[in-house]
């Protein structure tokens, strides 16, 4: 059975139908109206309608960034759009006949890894995007951990800093603050400033009048020391959560999603050096798996498709 | 249908025939061979045959301290007993007619706690065991998380202080060394040591010797300045950790058991504060109730019963 996923980013809304295998057989894209709960409708209404066309589809699921309630019913509160509990499955449901679920976009893209990408075969998967923030979903036992009130799998506020760096939730020393893009920015902005290694950094950065994560990447790509040094930085605050996030989930596989990990093994190796000089119980705990996501751009949609195709069967 | 329950402890081996409902029908105790595993299988053998005797039980839980692989099967390792590497499944079956299995008892525990007492009626509950040092468990979406290696839920783990104390583990800073029944007592002997309100705590410390867990829980119960100052150090320690245990896992119910919870309200007060203190995305994320533990020293038997029935069953 083909299902239709949806995901509702800050500036675009993507959407595809999924076959079974997690192939996407039509995609299609348009802007967010992040300002408007009720344009989003619209537009993701529109595009279920088209992408379903011709085909027996029974069941759409929607990725979205923020808290979504248990039920996967009501957005409680979403960082890039006006929503607030936002009855947003009914206000779809309204307008299509079809089931209908809602999933946090790191869960759904998680989901998707775990079925069709780095995550085939393991039972037990935590994955960490590291994009503009840290974004985080757990398989455990095969199960999509969702927490008791949707909200589970924040891996990003997970305090790494006691009174740290103050993090946009509102608390201090979150591992966003410390293994994020825009962490890698102000650790390469600090590298920059000390000229030595920072050289090429702050080359670009005078030429560029601020340093962009591109301009970092093509540095990083290119074996600049002052770039790999900062990259090295995040991943060392990365491989210390995954010691603490070991301890409590111990999965057999840790996957880096994101655009930061398509720095592969230059971000991986640090965090496995990190992780095995902060693991508890190290040589008696077996080692798991550092691996980079496989799906990349599809992840959100294909995840979010599956993820309501299992709903529609269980109910 | 009946099942077997066995507590492998440092000191004392517990056993109990337990109904479908949790009751105890019968029980039985000895003490630890903790030198020689071959005693170790010899008495738990014994228990297990005279527990079940007259009852048609076909399945029996063993709880013990340790590392536990994902098949139930092998204890990796366990601190307080000689056992590296230990086949114990395969050791008991070779001599019971019934299906065996082993667990954490951490995790058998907080499976006691979420079928039978504080956590009934709720899907997502994590643990906190405050005894010596600090155990865990998590149930999520009504499944145990036992992790991919069968050492999930290691929450004494978490690390709270980066280069903090160090742990037993290997590892530094976790929230075993802040959060424990002995890091109250370090806490206790800190107060004791600068006088003010540590007076009564010096006083009994000098009178006694040293300072014990029970002089500091009977100033608690006393409503002693000091002592209660230590235990809300203690609180404030746990609290913090909750905040990340909180984002990760998202739990509608945080449950503490072993000897220091029994402290209650004392305990349970400042927790909250500093879990709310420190709660990523406050006022946007539901809180989670704290309560302590119902079962108490039961537990670990109950919950290893029902665990092997409910293995016997899904077999």
């Amino acid at each position: 059975m083909h299902a239709v996923g949806i995901d509702i980013g800050g500036t675009k809304i993507a959407g595809a139908l999924v076959a079974e295998d997690g192939t996407i057989l039509r995609s299609d894209r348009s802007p967010t109206p992040a300002g408007s709960p009720a344009e989003i409708v619209e537009v993701v209404v529109g595009m279920i309608t088209r992408l379903a066309e011709g085909h027996d589809v029974m069941a759409a699921g929607v990725a979205a960034a923020g808290f979504i309630d248990e039920q996967q019913s009501t957005v409680y509160y979403a960082p890039n759009i006006s929503w607030r509990n936002e009855p947003f499955r009914d206000r779809l449901m309204a307008e299509l006949d079809l089931d209908v679920t809602i999933d946090n976009d790191a869960n759904a893209a998680g989901w998707a890894e775990f079925r069709f990408g780095a995550g085939r075969g393991v039972d037990d998967m935590t994955m960490l995007t590291i994009g503009t923030g840290v974004g985080g979903a757990v398989v455990a036992g095969g199960h999509l951990m969702r927490g008791g009130f949707g909200a589970g799998a924040e891996l990003g506020h997970l305090r790494v800093v006691p009174g740290g760096l103050p993090c946009g939730c509102g608390a201090r020393g979150c591992i966003e603050q410390y293994g994020s893009g825009r962490a890698l920015l102000r650790m390469a902005n600090e590298i920059a400033d000390v000229g030595g290694i920072g050289l090429r950094l702050a080359e670009l950065r005078e030429q560029n009048g601020t340093l962009r994560g591109e301009d970092v990447a093509e540095l990083i790509a290119a074996d600049d020391p002052g770039a790999v040094q900062a990259l090295r930085e995040l991943g060392g605050w990365l491989g210390q959560a995954c010691a603490s996030l070991g301890a409590v989930l111990d999965p057999r596989l840790f996957v880096f999603g994101g655009g930061v990990a398509a720095a592969g093994e230059l971000l991986l190796a640090p965090i496995r050096e990190a992780y095995l000089a902060h693991l508890p119980a190290r040589g008696y705990h077996p080692e798991p798996k550092f691996v980079t996501a496989q799906l990349v751009n599809d992840a959100g949609v294909v995840g979010a498709a599956d993820l309501a195709r299992l709903h529609f069967r269980s109910r």
